[in-house]
């Protein structure tokens, strides 16, 4: 097998075989295959794509290039959510201890903050005493005894896509939805999982700009996913403006407590409830999506969630006493509120500029090496629909220094946009695909 | 500036700048820009292709890779011609003593035979102490005195190419129309001709196999030139047989001499004339292609062009009197007439399956290491239109073992497509395209 004709049949429109995905994958990683043939193949994978078909070849050559966790003796069902990342989305926190009371096992692996968007680790650890990155047999331990753990993504665990992804950054490859849903699929699936549910966000702060291209990303990952026999559903949320009301590390554990108090904001509550129906019916827990959202309603009610939420703060060496202390009263030493000039109504809040203005703050990084800061962040008085007064808050900055609140005050008012209509409402359910 | 953006840029469609390209040249030939970014460049351009003005800026920046030669001290007008390769093409060998005779300076350098298609310079090499690969000096003083000099291609000319083309080898994108103008230009200019003619084959044996394909080149290399303020003409010409009647080293040399006395083959007369009445035009040395056309019949009827042929054998350290004495005599070992089995007429002669079986025989070579035999080849006794009686000789395979012969008789008889009916003819020159 020659690399030069793998290129050469994808630059053409074929297909490729498992075999020689498998070839393509493992070359690389050995370094038998030079990283400007990959490159050339990665171009053409751009242009020409890839079937379903091949898509989980390439998955699963992926994570078959590094260490696969075999969470299987632990009982399962072992499912897992993912999503592509918007801002204000603390569901994670929320639908895990959720998906545990109704009796799922949630290994979950999240990252930090970067960019625009957060991280669930960073979130985590504003809890005190909180170790978000945790030793293999602890996170074990936690899966079984209470049913998820949060834990950090191990370098050991698909190394062809990290290799693949910074060859890609720099080759103009980003942007192709089978290499996106190999490589999210590759990860999920090494790290334990059994079943998938996918968030796919949808609008104008999310990876995915319009529904045709939230909707082709789901197309893949559930058709790739039925490809490998997997259950998989994908749900398009609509991200026009940040989910929920508190945007920051622990400004987002505590509406994450909120919710799982059954007491959380709409659109929070109702995103987070559809997707842990979907693990909970993908689970096999029960058969379908209305009976599930009852149940995790039921576990809400009960409290069984919030205990599960607070016995992993515990068994991560978090202190559930302190967290519960600071809940609504750990504030930074800053505050601003953004105000309305004159009246009307929010016509939508542009999440991307709110999420951006949240680096200098302190909410998210630039870098992978810089830190973030657990306090600050947003509370959102106003969101899309509602109605506005003269001088009435839209928005709460707190901050660690004036500085950074000076700095970002004009890119947070610019970030709502204000007319005096009210908007016409869009559901935050767009779409559900399915391979159950 | 960076290379990724270029690469987005290319891959999103749009046209790249002068800066752009020379940037992207410049720091791949200084190992600053690395091969995989390149390679992904180069795969964008296959699929998404480039302006004429691009692949003029291209051409350009890969000259200024290495070395110029500045030969405009000679006072010119310096023409050269590039074929785009094909069985029994000895074009070469005619065009250029006959465009010294009408008074353009051609400066010369030829590669050897690879694959399926022979090598001007190892057609030279089978003339008696003829060197083939002769100092920048003796070039000079040849395309000087003469008017011409044969030469092989200067590894300081155009790195860039040598680069880019092993690159393009590995990677799946040697056909790009752009890639392919970029890099046949580049090497033709460096080498220091003002104007160009192409011959550009078309057919079975031909690197452009359609009508449309040769056009696509013939258009590229044409509006390149345009966009450099070059003189270009490409002649697009038939090739569904091999070009006149002999085929090999030696042979070829034999019958360029029967062309120089103005007796070779209708066909190789046709196109050698076309092509050099185009160069003496691109010259300036008459206005039009009739004209041209005369003045070259004229140095051929004088013996002129036939003169310069001999001088240049003699600057080259060649035996002008041996040359003559041999020519028509020297022939190898071992022959075998291939007969028709059936009475008919020649309908094709696939040239391709003819150089590939040319190999074994020692006409061409398989890798660039390997050795040529001088005297072996073919006569073809039969061309397409010919009608035949059974038994009749198709064509003569001159050999130095009875081994080779026996392994290539079956190809070459294979070669030969023989039906009832007299085929229509093609005419030789297809289609020209100028921009003068």
């Amino acid at each position: 097998m020659r690399m030069t004709d793998l290129i050469l049949k994808k630059r053409n429109g074929a297909h490729l075989t498992e075999e020689e995905i498998s070839f393509l994958i493992k070359g690389y990683v050995a370094e038998e295959i030079p990283p400007y043939q990959i490159s050339a193949w990665l171009m053409a994978v751009f242009f020409k794509g890839m079937s379903f078909e091949e898509t989980g070849y390439l998955t699963r050559a992926m994570i078959a290039s590094g260490k696969v966790f075999d969470l299987s003796s632990l009982g399962g069902p072992l499912v897992d959510k993912h999503s592509t990342g918007g801002v204000g989305d603390k569901v994670s926190l929320i639908l895990a201890p959720l998906a545990a009371a109704c009796g799922v096992q949630v290994p979950m692996m999240s990252g930090r903050a970067l960019g625009h968007t957060g991280g669930t680790l960073d979130k985590l650890d504003s809890i005190p005493g909180y170790q978000s990155v945790i030793s293999e047999e602890l996170f074990r331990k936690g899966l079984k005894e209470i049913g998820f753990a949060m834990t950090g993504q191990s370098k050991d665990v698909v190394p062809a896509d990290r290799l693949m992804y910074a060859l890609r950054d720099v080759t103009g490859t980003v942007e192709s939805v089978p290499l996106i849903t190999a490589s999210i699929m590759s990860k999920k699936f090494a790290e334990g999982a059994q079943s998938l549910i996918f968030d796919v966000k949808c609008g104008a702060g999310a990876f995915m700009k319009t529904p045709e291209a939230a909707e082709e990303l789901a197309v893949s990952l559930v058709e790739t996913g039925r490809s490998l026999d997997r259950k998989i559903v994908a749900v398009i949320t609509n991200m026009d403006e940040p989910l929920g009301r508190k945007v920051g590390n622990f400004l987002e554990v505590e509406e994450s407590l909120a919710c799982l108090r059954g007491e959380g904001p709409e659109d929070l509550m109702e995103v987070t409830l559809r997707l842990t129906a979907w693990m909970v019916v993908a689970g096999g827990i029960v058969p379908t999506v209305e009976e599930a959202l009852d149940l995790c309603k039921a576990r809400l009610a009960d409290g069984s969630a919030m205990e599960k939420f607070l016995e992993n703060v515990e068994l991560q060496g978090g202190d559930r006493k302190a967290l519960l202390e600071r809940e609504n009263k750990a504030r930074p030493l800053f505050y601003k509120d953004i105000t309305a000039r004159e009246e009307g109504y929010v016509q939508s809040i542009d999440s991307y500029a709110l999420g951006l203005a949240g680096i200098p703050l302190g909410v998210g990084r630039n870098k992978t090496e810089d830190s973030v800061e657990p306090l600050v962040g947003y509370e959102l008085m106003k969101k899309k629909g509602d109605s506005l007064l003269k001088g009435e808050t839209l928005v709460r900055i707190w901050a660690e220094s004036e500085s950074a609140l000076k700095s970002i005050e004009g890119q947070v008012r610019g970030a709502y946009s204000i007319a005096a209509e009210k908007p016409t409402t869009t559901p935050m359910i767009l779409k559900e695909i399915k391979a159950l």
